[in-house]
């Protein structure tokens, strides 16, 4: 107890030496890089790129993504509650930050990009089949947050190209994922491998 | 049209050819390293790792975090309702990983890490003093999920380090921040900047 409170500094003091405040702002490094595919009513399919999200709960397999009301990608999902998420590897910078510009009602992205739309084995939406991984999942909850709404999506299948597989390992360096850093808007490839979790950790515990 | 309907391939074709099923897994490259800090009852702080969440929405600026029942910040956050989420530069991969692993009912981390608990300005949370950066969230929604429980943080402020940041910019090479890969539970840095976003897709779209 005499341990815990000598630690616990006073913030008036810190921000005054070392911290300065950035004010109330959606900053978080990494956010990832997720291409959201869903098919409209009559089947056209499309793509949008998404940073605000992640997995959110491991039983139910679980993913969380945001999405704006005015998209066309949050229309389809209310209708359709299919969807998919491609994650592009690094040679695709270009095009993902297309999905993301470009919107799906004046433009046809699949054709924009020169990529192709192949559709999913579970979930009735498409996929970026040139990406080397896609997660395939089914609306479970929507929440209205304010300026995004989040979909909570099941994820039914995770699908990655054979030659990054070995004995259901996905070798994460050779996939080369990417990620987006809010603020600067800037994309950072994937660098040194530091180490395996629940094991570097290892030496700091008690037991 | 046309050209739509040529565009979508048929998944039987492409997955016996070269895309591979995983099943129904939280598998998602890149993922955060969010170091979570709560208070419990008697003013005593915790960390914990998680790396199920991430932004959620803009306006307002929000964070969902994914904790266990069985999580003493899980009891922290229902008890509280303020928390914060340090961003941790890759020296301290291995204090990272200690955070995840330990359990703070059974042992004081910031003690096992050497690490220093200091208090946030606008909410009743400590936050990892040597980490770059940190986010100081408020609970405002709760979704429990099934094994998880997802807690939504309005951010009410975001402090860096001083000298990581110019003109309110963040230098996001110099913070170092890293991610973590499910699955193999890896650890990896940041890599090249590939480019700024809403920039370099511009030459792909018809405007």
């Amino acid at each position: 107890m005499q341990i815990r409170k000598a630690n616990v500094l006073e913030v008036r003091v810190l921000s005054d030496i070392m911290k300065r405040s950035l004010g109330a702002k959606t900053l978080l490094f990494p956010t990832p890089v997720m291409v959201v595919g869903t098919f409209d009513m009559d089947g056209k399919p499309n793509v949008m790129t998404a940073a605000w999200g992640g997995i959110c709960c491991s039983d139910p397999p679980s993913l969380a993504v945001s999405i704006r009301r005015s998209r066309l990608t949050y229309q389809n999902l209310v209708a359709k509650g299919d969807f998919t998420v491609s994650i592009p590897s690094e040679r695709y910078v270009a095009e993902v930050d297309y999905f993301g510009i470009a919107g799906g009602r004046n433009e046809d992205k699949f054709h924009g990009s020169g990529l192709t739309a192949a559709k999913a084995e579970h979930v009735d939406a498409p996929f970026v089949k040139e990406f080397p991984m896609h997660l395939e999942c089914r609306v479970r909850h929507m929440l209205d947050l304010g300026q995004h709404t989040q979909f909570i999506g099941e994820i039914m299948d995770v699908k990655v190209d054979s030659d990054l597989v070995d004995d259901g390992i996905i070798d994460v360096a050779r996939l080369q994922p990417f990620w987006y850093a809010p603020g600067t808007s800037e994309y950072f490839g994937t660098g040194e491998n530091l180490g395996r979790g629940f094991t570097i950790g290892k030496k700091l515990s008690k037991k």
